[in-house]
């Protein structure tokens, strides 16, 4: 019966994908549903989301963004204003055709993205400089009609922010585009626990519509890519297709200039993918939904719940703390589970630790236990936690150091995939042929070229040519 | 142009309908958007929901609940599967027929309310009566096709929270339809100060496929109704029609009882037209997204915008609190400004103030203003919004108590709505012909038989059979 829970589960070394569905389902996070492509967020997975929320939405607001909601469905003639946007889009929409029993004029399509609403709106409401800037954010469901889907991964309809903004000028609307990207790459780092590297996209990678798109990139535990967070500068294109204009302080009419960016239930996909192990899930201890559980020993003999709850009691209103005192299940059970749910911290106890004034702690980063004195608890387990949440962060980059790696030309790059997935550092000449023979011969990606750019070569790793920037390719989600 | 902000809004006693409209756009709440019946949220309305959502939120896991997430779309197959439900669903369903390029083999509706989905799901999850009670709340957006739309009160699209509960026993199951009928009142009463009446709807006004359907009701300016919040107890109907089934305590097969209850965007439709006034909006402190306006006067005079910033500084770890430094307005439009945005408190302050150490306090429930000593500024705030908070509730209950009267017969119910809408007490003897009847030569309907139900009469109101009920009847939203 001990072993029942982790059984279940396929090893990662053979099949990282089934061990991926596995965790999502056996650890409680979603469930699949009956609507093809669409998933359950169960609440053990909306929980991580709303602490990814609450700390995001923080940032937003301590940055001067306010959230406000825009409509699900937009009609056809709005999403077909932009060129490059609605070619993006238009394939992957859901479209509504009849309210109740009546066909519609125009069919409306479910927002896969709302840039086109929401600059139609802004459109009525900066006449000034003085309106300017606009600083919006939205949480909302979006769907985007996905042929293969994985839960958190890709899904048809998924859960995220979107940030929309307008600036007075190009400079200010670019700072803002890093500056948002900065504070995603914060959150994944420093809340989140996974390192990512920032950069840019090239242009066949970029959002559809975009002058420039930014990324962050996070290393998963199988050497693929996922591209994390993104934000996007717009110049003043859709301004201007969107017809958004204002006076400016020399009275004189102008366009403003725009960025969106966003970040998305896909961060759940992340945290597994880059923290779980053979046992399960492993959650970083800022966004666990339970940071410590505490698992009792013989809990049928005298006194032993009753000090697990006055445990639980005292040390609650500083961790989120849950005691498993389920009468059918045995201890060890328990003790895998809150593995397999990637409980950072276990507190375990018996009467024999009872009578000495001790407990077993337990961290879930290194599967190490020491005794400690229950007078001292709150304070060690503070210091636990931080220390799994830091040790956590580096083991992930360590991991992404072990798997990445440098190439110079095509072959090098063949090399290194065929023994593992990797990411791959190699300079690169700029043109889309590179980059499209790159995904035919190895289907790798180019997933950004990178802020701290050093040069590696001076010739493109992919064709001969002078080498314009360095880039990290990899395999993507 | 001090007068300027307040002219532009209709008079509340010519034109409520208007009056309305002129608040919800020009205090910033909404504005309409392209598509029909959708409406935008903007920064300032949906920070009210956030505040409501957050103490909602709170109540809700206070009392065990947990937050999930379940699809936007539902097929057609799935929603047709209880038939009283579908029956009052279907007609104003938006349907989805294409995703992408391709047609659907089967259409999907955008959820109206999840009920449909939820119980398939949860015919998943639950085996034991281990599993249960199943305690799983949503917060989400929903679509009925709406004909007729108003902002907040009645659109195609709009926010909600819908929680779905299961339970061994039909008692247990009653017992949380009122816990959170409770909670919702308490909600409107102390969090928002809107006095609700607490009772059940009769079965002609019930929820599509619900046994009982209880109600908070709530009495507007104009002496029309708004249903507030609903909770529903479907006993077994929707377990049996979805097939959840679980192993019992005796090891048979049983089926469990469930409920559903829901609270939306609406309630702040119910806000503005509970408590705003000829001069706009009038907050309640504790859902105000700004408690605190500070309008300075001479702004360009030394010292006064360093005191203001001072003051925001020192009181905005206690308060919401802005101060108003635009340098293109007037103090006097800042004030009409700040009244009909409905800020509960405004601190004026100009050069004699600081030179005395003072400052103006006005309370935007009775117009009043005081000097206040600024040593003592952030008592004198906290005991002032309590006091606002209190006295809003009680100037609504006035209003209230104002518009309800008694009525023995259908005439003088006509007789009393002929001279002004208002809210009607009257016994019933139960039947739904006089239900009907009440409504065709009234257009009133019945609201809810009240908890605290007290006998008026002993013959039906409507007719001269035996009165079964006492029963409040009122126009509604």
């Amino acid at each position: 019966m001990e072993k029942e829970v982790v059984k279940d589960i396929a090893r990662m070394d053979e099949d990282f994908s089934k061990w991926y569905t596995d965790i999502v389902t056996k650890a409680g996070l979603v469930d699949y549903s009956p609507v093809k492509g669409f998933m359950v967020i169960k609440p053990y997975g909306y929980e991580i989301w709303e602490n990814i929320q609450k700390e995001l939405d923080k940032k937003f607001k301590e940055t001067g963004h306010k959230n406000a909601y825009f409509p699900l469905l937009i009609p056809e003639s709005m999403l077909n204003i932009e060129k490059e946007h609605v070619e993006g889009f238009a394939p992957e929409v859901a479209w509504v055709t009849h309210g109740g029993e009546e066909k519609l004029e125009e069919r409306l399509c479910i927002r896969p993205t709302s840039e086109t609403i929401i600059a139609t709106m802004y459109a009525k409401w900066v006449k000034s400089y003085r309106d300017l800037p606009v600083l919006i954010n939205q949480w909302a469901n979006v769907v985007r009609w996905e042929k293969t889907t994985r839960p958190f991964l890709r899904t048809t309809e998924f859960l995220w922010q979107e940030g929309h903004t307008l600036h007075e000028t190009s400079e200010e609307a670019m700072d803002e585009t890093i500056k948002m990207l900065n504070i995603y790459a914060e959150l994944f780092e420093e809340f989140l626990a996974i390192p990512v590297i920032k950069g840019e996209k090239s242009n066949k990678e970029k959002f559809a519509g975009a002058e420039n798109t930014f990324t962050i990139e996070a290393l998963m535990h199988d050497g693929k890519a996922l591209q994390s967070a993104t934000s996007h500068y717009f110049g003043d294109r859709f301004a201007k297709a969107y017809n958004i204009k204002y006076q400016g302080r020399d009275s004189k009419e102008a366009t403003p200039f725009q960025t969106s960016w966003g970040m998305s239930t896909r961060s759940i996909g992340g945290i597994i993918m880059t923290h779980g192990d053979e046992r399960g899930l492993k959650l970083p201890p800022k966004v666990a939904p339970i940071q410590v559980i505490i698992v009792p020993f013989a809990q049928h003999k005298e006194g032993v719940l009753e000090e697990v709850d006055k445990l639980r009691i005292t040390l609650k209103n500083k961790f989120r703390i849950e005691a498993d005192i389920r009468d059918s299940y045995t201890p060890g059970y328990k003790c895998n589970d809150s593995e397999l749910k990637g409980i950072p911290v276990r507190i375990e106890i018996g009467p024999k630790d009872i009578e000495k004034g001790e407990c077993i702690l337990f961290r879930r980063d290194t599967y190490e236990k020491k005794s400690v004195s229950l007078d001292n608890l709150e304070n060690e387990i503070e210091r636990l936690l931080e220390d799994i949440q830091k040790n956590m962060f580096e083991m992930a980059k360590e991991n992404r150091t072990n798997k990445t790696h440098v190439a110079k030309s095509l072959d090098e790059i063949k090399e290194i995939l065929s023994k593992e997935q990797s990411l791959i550092k190699t300079a690169w000449c700029g043109d889309r042929e590179c980059e499209d023979r790159l995904k035919e011969e190895t289907s790798a990606t180019i997933r950004c070229i990178p802020f701290d750019e050093e040069k590696i070569a001076d010739t493109c790793g992919l064709c001969s040519k002078t080498a314009n920037n360095t880039v990290y390719l990899a395999k993507q989600y």
